[in-house]
């Protein structure tokens, strides 16, 4: 598979497509609809609690409703000749309030029709990720309303991939262990992690499973990296911590400005992996898996 | 720099020129040979006991005479026409006895003529790696018999790259955290790496310095992973565990054989790391550094 499904789906984007990381805390509406009007696929950051009357909930709308205005231009449209709104939005689902899920965020998507979603970081005990699929995919049909959204997977490695693709995603995001951001605790590198889910979606290919497509992520921040990346097959390419330079970035962060990425701090947050975080701190609860 | 000046320091090469890992205790004579036969550069076995009457020193020895019979043939001689064995070796500096160098391995080097040298592992205090490049380089003068071998130091990160070259490296190895042998307790995945060190070489050359080759290591294990390298703009690709599957692969090692390198095992000799090992242990001995 090409850049040419990515495109299908995301008519707007060009070759190679561009994505931005849903950077919890950090990337503003500014920043993903940039990322959008420029050819990419832009992701609002991700939000993690899904509890009645959440503000991260309320702030979603509120970004999805900000980025209508955004997307809009005398010469070009929000949204697809589908009918989505021409940006992604992402679901960190390690909080137990995930449960609420189909309550609080599925009207949101509904409601606003992103052309895609995100989902990273499934909660141990719940495993919801396979059932958030199945209630994405139900927007498509049951409302009547069209397409439903493409969900993108984040995984560290080809077991979690081989997960995703059961649970029905239509996009895995292979992030490897050079990412700014949070990780799996047995990850590896994007060149192998590429080259061996690459491998695995082409075999469900051959055994009649419909088409996923592969994002390669992590440590990758220029052209030639982009580059390298298609060369080994990747549909399309994510940038994260390099977005953050811009002045559309939300958070201050003085370090990453003066000394660059080497230099962020580091927790142990997700996965027992010191994984880089911003000086500020990680984006959402300590109480996440 | 491409692989031009590869191909110039080992003229029997072809490009994209493709190195085998000295993997120490799994390299043998004859696999090393064959990859020279076949238009890469074959390094033998790293050693790591430089002692007086040391077993690996003699086997070194040994081998290389060896090795000139495998690289005659009728069509082809064992040396360039400067006179160096077609060959690369290898040594791992993190063993005491590397203060013996100049008295046990140098002369194998000098009487032998390998074509490259590689040097791993620096002992944390005696730092050994700048004297050894300086002993080695004295051959190609104070001997009065043509060319020192090229110098190739492994590096798992941008400070180490950086010493190697004011060490006087003619090559630095830029080896990722995905690679199958021992590694920095600080690494990084090749694509960052191999990024950063290239423009770090560019920025010496634009210095006055002369030119250093970049190599490329870890993870890479096919066609598309070599073609993804040389988009990165490495001057090589070296191969390490991918090539213990032939039959000339010195170690048996079942696990590799029938489930694949991510079923190897890891130990925490060099580094703190959890490094990938062959199911018989490491190769060297327990007390390096």
């Amino acid at each position: 598979m090409s850049s040419n499904k990515m495109q299908q789906w995301f008519p707007w984007t060009e070759a190679p497509v561009i994505v931005n990381a849903p950077m919890a805390g950090a990337v503003s509406p500014e920043l993903a609809a940039e990322v959008s009007k420029a050819g990419g696929l832009g992701f609002l950051a991700c939000i993690a609690d899904f509890s009645e009357g959440s503000h991260q909930v309320i702030k979603l709308d509120v970004d999805l409703i900000k980025i209508r205005q955004l997307l809009s231009s005398p010469s070009s449209s929000a949204t697809t000749p589908a009918g989505h709104l021409r940006i992604g939005v992402g679901f960190l689902t390690c909080h137990p309030s995930i449960a609420h899920f189909a309550a609080t965020a599925l009207p949101i998507v509904k409601k606003h029709r992103p052309a895609a979603v995100w989902l990273f970081a499934p909660h141990e005990r719940i495993r919801p990720q396979g059932e958030i699929v199945r209630l994405l995919k139900g927007l498509g049909t049951a409302g009547g309303e069209g397409e439903a959204p493409r969900v993108f997977v984040q995984v560290g490695n080809v077991a979690a991939a081989r997960e995703a693709i059961a649970d029905g995603a239509d996009a895995v995001v292979c992030q490897g262990t050079d990412a700014g951001g949070h990780q799996f605790r047995r990850g590896m590198g994007v060149v192998p992690l590429l080259g061996e889910t690459r491998r695995l979606v082409d075999d469900e290919e051959k055994g009649g499973h419909e088409g996923v497509c592969v994002l390669a992520a992590g440590g990758i921040a220029d052209g030639k990296g982009v580059a390298a990346m298609m060369t080994l097959e990747a549909d399309a390419v994510v940038l994260g911590t390099r977005v953050c330079y811009p002045p559309t970035f939300e958070r201050i962060n003085s370090k990453k400005k003066t000394k660059g990425p080497a230099y962020t701090l580091t927790c142990t947050q997700f996965t027992g992996r010191g994984d880089r975080i911003g000086e500020q701190g990680a984006a959402c609860g300590r109480d996440c898996a």
